[in-house]
């Protein structure tokens, strides 16, 4: 039993998300600690804050302490290699080298654009902000070319680093799920064909419904 | 700024429930810690131990930790005097041992009968576990005994402690509420005229329907 895993932070983050989805892919036992502040007057917890989706995680195996969630689920991979999902972080050197290429794409290129749509479409609207529609557009046009990109890889493998579901699939859900949930958002997945069935694909998976469930299940409210 | 009040439980459980209703009546700020495991195989946390209503409470101001939730309610209440309700531990000392009464009238008298209803009634079905008749019949009787002297106090007065709402009757909320919500249950509160008028009171309190909604929150599956 791998004994002393803690994450602490909401499911609504996206870095929690991450990470909890890469803890059930791994079928490992661990402790989820929320802590909500209640302020006077404000009965219901800082919703805005719990919900923002930049939230931190931070997380604990013994007197370890790491704080980037994909450095977490590396970590999580290499140091319980036998349990649960064993090929999701590759089972030989070559299909690592992949899957941390497509990893640090995500990280560098993919993640800036998505958190900036996940915050102006999904969560703007929620707080009544006005929708600043030069920077939607700016950043739909840059996830719309490294979807481009994606789109070839996904007509020749079945995931990104081929054809087994990895980290690299993995990390892209969290700001994909946020993005994807709003109208304008879903076209960009669905308006490409081996991306829609990539996404549809990773989306489904149990580790990542148990996530969305676990969000749903603290919906918040914005004031 | 009260600095400092952590609780440490799952609003599901009574004492957990009871400490709540007090922060909010005594609009106090403060964090509340909440710890869910998540075991191999089982991705949803172990909600049968997390929505068990005789589960745990803890709370800690500074360097003090209290587990029993009265004790916690009467601790927020001497120590936050000015704070959010400012009678609802009484203002005179004649008012206090009054409340002091009830709350002990609840503690030893109906405390035990309906935590055996609140598991008998709400739980044992969602477990899938035989209703254990005999035993149900016998603490319904010992609660409805108790009912019947508190509808005539409340035939005199507003409240149990008097003409306005106390710690007293904050006390009966979270176990009345599990007893409520099921059919059988219900009419033990509604079956008299003013138990059910003080109930119906009770219960609306703006602070028991934050806590209700927080209960709601997480509302688990029972396996």
């Amino acid at each position: 039993m791998a004994a002393g895993l803690q994450v602490f932070g909401q499911p609504a983050s996206t870095d929690v998300a991450r990470v909890l989805t890469c803890l059930f892919e791994k079928n490992l036992e661990f402790e989820l600690v929320r802590i909500d502040t209640f302020k006077r007057e404000h009965k219901l917890p800082e919703f805005i804050k719990l919900r923002d989706p930049t939230g931190q995680v931070t997380f604990k195996h013994g007197d370890k302490t790491l704080v980037d969630s994909r450095a977490i689920c590396r970590y999580l991979c290499t140091q319980f290699p036998e349990d649960g999902n064993r090929g999701i972080y590759g089972t030989g050197s070559l299909e690592r080298a992949s899957i941390e290429q497509w990893l640090q794409a995500e990280a560098h290129s993919f993640d800036a654009p998505s958190s900036e749509l996940v915050f102006h479409l999904a969560f703007a609207p929620l707080l009544s902000m006005n929708p600043d529609e030069a920077h939607i557009a700016e950043n739909e046009r840059k996830l719309q070319q490294m979807l481009g990109v994606y789109d070839e890889i996904l007509a020749k493998n079945q995931y990104l680093a081929g054809d087994e579901f990895t980290l690299a699939d993995l990390s892209h859900l969290p700001s994909s799920h946020y993005i994807a949930a709003t109208p304008r958002g879903r076209k960009l997945f669905t308006s490409k064909r081996h991306v829609a069935r990539w996404y549809d694909a990773i989306s489904s998976r149990p580790s990542w419904q148990q996530v969305v469930k676990m969000q749903s299940e603290h919906p918040g409210t914005f004031e």
